[in-house]
């Protein structure tokens, strides 16, 4: 029986949705080992548009994060809300400043980060039922407003953005850009991918460990 | 010393822009394999953009080939005119509707199709140069304007676009999925990736064998 596994989108681009390259790598780490992918995405209005060539904000332009998405999943998107996450044997969030823009507000809150509800909902739903969950890059940042207090994550080694994890409740464990913390307990599986990739192939050399250990858990 | 390697991006999204897939791939084997990799685009308006959810052409929007071919770039894109072919060993370009759209107009013109200035210039200047390129997806249906009357390619094995492929001079031949044709004259590499990939396994399959012949020709 091939494992069932959600993917979580963001979007679509590394400054205001979800990142790319971990984006992919994953789909294709998850097809090669024969799992069957289904992508979900919030249907909500991104927080901002970023010019991905100039870095600015895009003024007066929004987009939607559920239509972007669909760019990766080439069409094939559904709606997180109706998602139940108990058709699934496991969730993986790729990373990007979609997890931190749109999945939550990591990038302007902190520690006092507030998680999308019908994300939220799906991913505690998932650890409800005892699924495996994996986060990459900066999605651990909501490690605790998905599993509580103590929740065990990785986002690489940055000493701020770990002390904000930290902050908001999670415990947080310095990670090798080709490492992942698993906690075991939760099933929860992270890597810091592009948090400190240097390279697409050192991102990959994380997401593929990742994705390894979530289809061994599920 | 490792390979210099242009990677040219028609935007970001398989209906208007560079297929995500297709692209990422390109760039974690080329990264793999220690290439040096630079990603150009053309600074032109998209033929429109297209709501991937729903594939209908979202009217009244304009997106930039350049802007939008940063998301896949995380940023690192430069413009084709500003780019000297003679930097490079190689050039790979992905598929996607991008380059049925923006890099040329095949989608509407078929084998009467013309290919923006700049993408031509600097493909043409490659072949005088004698450098690999690697074309794939329906890229390779550019494959007579760049390479005149009689090159060899493929896009996998649809009769009527590998007619009208015919139709614009280039000679072609039917290929699997995983399988590359190479043009040796011209040191053209072509595989058909999403034309005939029923998933990302698949396509990376392709796609990887390209990029490795490519490097090993350049």
């Amino acid at each position: 029986m091939s494992k069932k596994v959600a993917v979580v989108l963001a979007g679509c681009g590394v400054y205001d949705g979800a990142e790319i390259h971990e984006a992919v790598i994953t789909l294709l780490r998850l097809d090669q080992a024969g799992a069957e992918v289904t992508c979900l995405a919030p249907n909500i209005e991104q927080m901002h548009v970023v010019n991905h060539l100039t870095g600015d904000v895009a003024e007066g332009e929004s987009r939607n994060v559920m239509v972007e998405a669909a760019r990766i999943a080439r069409g094939a998107v559904a709606d997180i809300a109706s998602a139940k996450a108990t058709d699934f044997d496991a969730v993986v969030v790729p990373g990007g400043f979609g997890a931190a823009k749109n999945l939550s507000d990591f990038a302007v809150a902190g520690p006092e980060l507030s998680v999308n509800p019908d994300f939220l909902s799906f991913m505690q739903a998932a650890k409800d039922a005892g699924k495996v969950v994996g986060l990459m890059c900066i999605a651990p940042a909501m490690t605790a407003k998905i599993f509580g207090e103590g929740a065990l994550c990785t986002i690489g080694s940055d000493a701020d953005t770990a002390a904000a994890v930290e902050a908001s409740g999670a415990k947080h464990q310095n990670c090798a850009v080709d490492a992942i913390v698993v906690d075991v307990e939760n099933k929860l599986v992270t890597t810091p991918a592009y948090m400190l990739a240097g390279g697409i192939a050192e991102a990959a050399s994380g997401i593929n460990a990742l994705v390894d250990k979530v289809l061994e858990l599920a």
